[in-house]
């Protein structure tokens, strides 16, 4: 781990954490904000271009010109009109093989940028390798944990979870009591969650009687590097918006964002942080 | 199949068309409709009696008394809130039994009725017995047929679909060009069908330009005597209305409803409509 971090930036926070996380550790940073993806307001506080997904060309050369050997991949990338994204002539040999990836889902989309930067003879790196503080320890976070219920509703999660992640579809399930809330597809964790509030008031909980749990589980697929379940303070005060009692991730192998941020918005909403140990619900 | 057909009927329009399927083939019914599920402007052109999930004692003196030997399970049965629910003796004494198998699942929750019913001399019999003309037949009903990218996407839904299935979860999942858009949980069929209009454009379809497939597939469960996928004409609009091209679902062992209106739905906004072969997309 050595010299500038480049990290090719998708939405959401990750990205930025990232970068963050890099820079305190005395590391200098350059990001490749993928556009209609990033923020400007969170990008420009760092050395940074914009290009499209199609701009590969651009995108290696801003991060070689700001002398990058490392990379790294992060943050959403929703799958992008193939035929309105701007091209470079890069771009544009590699779209055909990019196009054919995104069809068989996120992670063979990331496996084949991961190779077309491998290629041109950069180091790509995952999220654990650039930002380590970022990894979800083991254990009970903050003063809240799961009741026994809760135990069996994240091992029914786990199970879900993972069958989603094999077929690399999502990540995150809701479970309440045995019952299987919400699944998560292409529409992300944050609206999954938000529409548990939706349900019968029978199946779920409330902000007064807390019910259900979060689980995210990083999907068993070899491209590791890239595209682990994260969570963060938002995620957290969404599971409290629609009553739910706790949020559990895979310990090692998912991102916890703003660690402190975090465990004081479970404390304070009343909701368990846990990080599950991956052999505890073998399959 | 002789005597008159009981029906315990849940929410939904499946009830109601098994009870007009044998009704148009000469037999008499009676629907036990649950409380809080079934529709009072659907039931009252039947005989029928009302009662709680936790009401089985009545439920079953109800059907003993007009004739019934053979009763079907049928419709959407949300959990209750079990302190809420009323319960008569039979229901109070059957109540642990059932909680708990709620607890694992609809499948558990199902079963147990059915073995509740058969303690006491029923017939269970599923919509397939007591309504054969619902099922649906196999091939391509109706104008449009998927294009070779539709048909690649129902085979991974169908494999979404079963993992589901397998878990007791859910039996639906929409896929767009590889991408599965939605899966579904708790929410139901309908609920999932709708939020696809919250997704990017660029993932989805339009009805200037439709794409992407509903499928629902049986879970690989036993009991399939109950909770089989349905389908009917209210499926094909909303599908419609969020872009999708088309809707496969599992021939003979899945229920199609209003079987002429379904059609003339999917023919006139544009839709396919196919009744896929189970063994087609073995696992």
């Amino acid at each position: 781990m050595s010299g500038v971090l480049g990290i090719i930036a998708g939405g959401g926070e990750l990205p930025i954490a990232i970068a963050e996380s890099a820079r305190a550790a005395g590391r200098d940073v350059f990001i490749f904000a993928l556009q209609g993806m990033a923020a400007e307001q969170d990008v420009k506080s760092f050395r940074h271009a914009w290009g499209s997904l199609g701009e590969v060309g651009k995108g290696m050369k801003s991060l070689r010109d700001a002398g990058v050997s490392e990379v790294t991949l992060a943050g959403k990338v929703m799958r992008p009109e193939w035929g309105a994204i701007k091209l470079d002539a890069r771009g544009a040999m590699a779209l055909p093989k990019v196009v054919a990836a995104a069809a068989k889902g996120d992670d063979a989309l990331l496996r084949v940028m991961v190779e077309l930067f491998e290629k041109e003879g950069f180091r790509v790196v995952g999220t654990i390798d650039a930002a380590p503080d970022l990894i979800m320890p083991k254990g009970i976070l903050g003063r809240h944990a799961p009741t026994k219920q809760q135990e069996v509703d994240i091992a029914v999660g786990v199970n879900a979870a993972r069958a989603l992640g094999s077929l690399d579809i999502g990540q995150a399930a809701v479970v309440c009591e045995g019952l299987v809330l919400a699944l998560e597809a292409a529409e992300g964790t944050d609206a999954m969650i938000a529409r548990i509030a939706n349900l019968p008031s029978a199946v779920r909980g409330s902000a007064a009687k807390r019910r259900g749990v979060l689980v995210k589980a990083p999907k068993p697929a070899q491209e590791r590097r890239v595209d682990l379940p994260v969570i963060g303070a938002h995620t957290i005060e969404r599971c409290a918006e629609v009553g739910l009692a706790g949020v559990a991730i895979e310990a090692g192998a998912a991102l916890l964002l703003h660690r402190k941020k975090t465990i004081e918005a479970a404390d304070r909403l009343g909701l368990f942080l846990l990080g599950f140990h991956a052999g505890a619900y073998a399959a």
